[in-house]
C-alpha cells in the first residue's frame, strides 16, 4: 500500500523535504469537541467507546472533519495493555482510570504475563483496520501505547497519583520486582505496537507520561532502558513503507540527548523546552514533535496564532518538525483556537519548512 | 554578630571550604513529625501557627532537636505576602490555601500595592527575632519567600491549580496585566526578604514553585526577570556578614545556566537534574542545593543512605553543595529515614567535601 496523499507528517518524521510543517494535536479527538461528547454519551461509557471499533473510528475522524490536520491518531486508552493483563480497568466517576487489582504482591508480579495483542486486544486492531479503511488515502494513522514505566505507574499505584509513592517505594526498596514488571511491559508494548502496525498504523508513538517524575539516574534505569527495548523490537517496515516511531517523555527535556539516542525517529517535547535549542542538541539525529503550551489555546485567536508562529520560527528552516502541543489538549479548549493554530502553522511554515 | 558556631551551611553557599556537606530539608518542620502535629493542634489552625511567633519558633526548632541538621528555616507560609496585600488567605479543609478575593479584575490589579513588611507582616519579623534568640549561636536561620510568579499564580488562580488556566490565559491574552502584578510582587518580595534579613535571617531562599509550569520563553519573561529584580534588590550584607541567597525553580533544570546568571549565590535543584552535570554547567558560578527525590525516603534506611551517598558522590569533591531534597518532605515520611539521610550525608562527605 502506498503512502497517503498527504504524507507530510511521515516525511517530516523521516526528515525528508516537506512543503510546510505538519500538525496534529495530542488528544485531538476529545472532550473539547461537542461531537465527541455526543458520541461518548451514545456509547454509554468511555471504555465502551474504546472497545467498540465503529465508535472509536467515528471519534478518531471527528477532528479531521473540522480542522486541516495532517495525521489521525487511533482513539484508545493508554491502559488497554494492563487491562488485557487482567488488572481490571475501570473509570470511577470524575476520578480517572483505576485498576481493581493493583499489582503489588510479589506472587502477582511473578505471574504477570504479556498479553497476546491479537486476542484480548483484538478490539484495538479492529479499530485500526476500520479507521484505515475510513481514512482512505487521505492522511496517515498513528498507533500508540503507554511506555513500560508509565504503564507500571498505573499498575502499581492502581490509578493516577500525585506523588507515585507506592511505585517509588518499590523502585528504591525492591528494584528487582519493578524490573520484572518493566520487562514484561516492554515485551507487551512491543507486541502491541507491532500488531497495530500490522493492522495498518503508519507511525507509532510511545507516551512516557510519567517518566519525568523520576530522578535523572532512575529515569535511565527504569524508563529509558525499556523504551529502548521497545524501539529495538518495533517493525521498521510494513507493506514496503518505513514506519516511523516517536518517543515522548513529558518532563524529559533535560534528557533529550539520551532519548534521541535510543533509535527512535522522533522525540516529543513539552513546552518547557526551547525547540530551537533542542534541535541543536539532537544535531539532526531525530525529528522533533511539539511543543506549544496547551493553556495558550485559551487566549484570543490572534494570540494563539502568534504563539504558534513563534514556535515554528524557533524551530527554524528545514524539515524535521511536527507541530503539536506539549501535552494533550485541555477539555475546555475553544475549538476556534485549534483552527487558528492549524492555519497559522500551515501558513507561516510555507517557505520556512522544506 | 558573628557567624554561628556551625556555619557549614553558610560556607557551602559561599563556596568556602567545609569539612563535610551540610544538610537541611525543605519543610523539615512539618507534619511528618508527631511533635509538629501536636503543636499545630494546640495552635488550632495552620494560620494561627504561622501568625503566632512563639509557636512558629517552637516548630522551627523541633527538627533540630531530633536530627543533626545544619540550618533552621523560618516556619511560615509561602502566601503571607498576598495575604498582607488584602487577598484574604484561608485554608479550606484538606484543600490547601485559597484566597477569598482572587486577583482578576483590571481595577484590582491597578490598585495592588506592595505591603510594608514591618506593618502587616510584623508577625513574621517577630518570629525571625524569636527564632534567632532561641537558636543562640548554634546553626544559621534561613528566611524565605515565594517568587513573584509563584505568588501571582496563587493570587490569580485563587488557590492551587493543576493547569494554571486562569493565569496562563492572562499571560497570553493580557501580558500587561500580569507584568503589573509581577512588578508589584517583585517589590513586595524584595522588601519582605530584606526585612527578614534585618530581623536576623542569615540566608534567604526564594521558592519559585510554579515557574516550571511555564514555557521556555515565558519563564524568562514572567518568572526569571522578576527573580533577577528581587535578587538585585536584596541586602548583600548585614551586621558585617554576607547574606547568601538561594533561588529554586522546581522543574527548572533545563534553565539552570540562566538561573545561575541572575546574581544569586546558590541554585536549588529538583531530583530530575543530575547534580554532577549541573555543577559542570554552572562552572563554579553558584553553589547547588539539592536534590534527592523525597519519595526515596519511603525506602528502608539502608536504601535511603545509599541514595544519599550516591548524590554526594555525583556532586563530587569540594565545597559548594548543600544537601537537601528536591522538594518538600512528604507528610507520611518515617522520621527514621531523615536520621538515616542526615547521618549518611555527614559521614560520607567527610573527605569528599572541603
Amino acid at each position: 500500500m502506498a503512502r497517503p496523499k498527504n504524507d507530510t507528517f511521515l516525511r517530516a518524521l523521516l526528515r525528508e523535504p516537506v512543503e510546510y510543517t505538519p500538525v496534529w494535536l495530542m488528544r485531538q479527538a476529545g472532550r473539547y469537541l461537542p461531537e465527541y461528547c455526543e458520541t461518548r454519551k451514545r456509547a454509554g461509557s468511555f471504555l465502551k467507546l474504546c472497545k467498540t471499533p465503529a465508535l472509536a473510528c467515528e471519534v478518531t475522524l471527528q477532528p479531521l472533519a473540522r480542522f486541516d490536520l495532517d495525521a489521525a491518531i487511533l482513539f484508545s486508552d493508554i491502559l488497554t495493555v494492563p487491562d488485557a493483563m487482567g488488572l481490571g480497568l475501570y473509570f470511577a466517576d470524575g476520578e480517572g482510570p483505576r485498576f481493581e487489582r493493583p499489582l503489588r504482591e510479589e506472587w502477582a508480579i511473578r505471574d504477570l504475563e504479556a498479553p497476546d495483542p491479537n486476542d484480548h486486544l483484538r478490539y484495538v486492531m479492529d479499530a485500526v483496520t476500520e479507521i484505515r479503511r475510513a481514512l482512505g488515502n487521505s492522511v496517515p494513522l498513528i498507533g500508540f501505547s503507554g511506555s513500560p514505566y508509565t504503564l507500571a505507574c498505573y499498575m502499581v499505584e492502581g490509578g493516577g497519583s500525585s506523588d507515585y509513592r507506592t511505585i517509588k517505594t518499590m523502585l528504591y526498596d525492591r528494584p528487582d520486582l519493578l524490573h520484572r514488571i518493566l520487562s514484561v511491559n516492554a515485551r507487551a508494548v512491543t507486541a502491541y505496537l507491532n500488531a497495530q502496525i500490522e493492522a495498518g498504523a503508519q507511525a507509532v508513538m510511545i507516551f512516557d507520561s510519567w517518566g519525568g517524575s523520576l530522578s535523572h539516574a532512575a529515569y535511565r534505569e527504569f524508563s529509558l532502558a525499556y523504551l529502548e527495548q521497545v524501539v529495538a523490537g518495533l517493525k521498521r517496515n510494513h507493506d514496503g513503507e518505513r514506519i516511523p516511531s516517536i518517543v515522548f517523555t513529558k518532563g524529559g527535556g533535560q534528557w533529550l540527548e539520551a532519548i534521541a539516542a535510543i533509535g527512535c525517529d522522533a522525540v516529543g517535547l513539552d513546552w518547557t523546552t526551547d525547540i530551537g535549542e533542542a534541535r541543536r542538541r539532537v544535531g539532526g539525529k531525530v525529528a522533533l514533535q511539539g511543543n506549544m503550551d496547551p493553556m495558550s489555546l485559551f487566549a484570543a485567536p490572534e494570540a494563539v496564532a502568534a504563539e504558534a508562529c513563534r514556535i515554528v520560527e524557533t524551530y527554524g528552516r528545514g524539515t524535521g518538525h511536527v507541530f503539536n502541543l506539549g501535552h494533550g489538549i485541555n477539555q475546555f479548549t475553544p475549538p476556534a483556537s485549534v483552527s487558528a493554530l492549524v492555519d497559522a502553522v500551515h501558513r507561516h511554515s510555507r517557505g520556512l519548512a522544506g
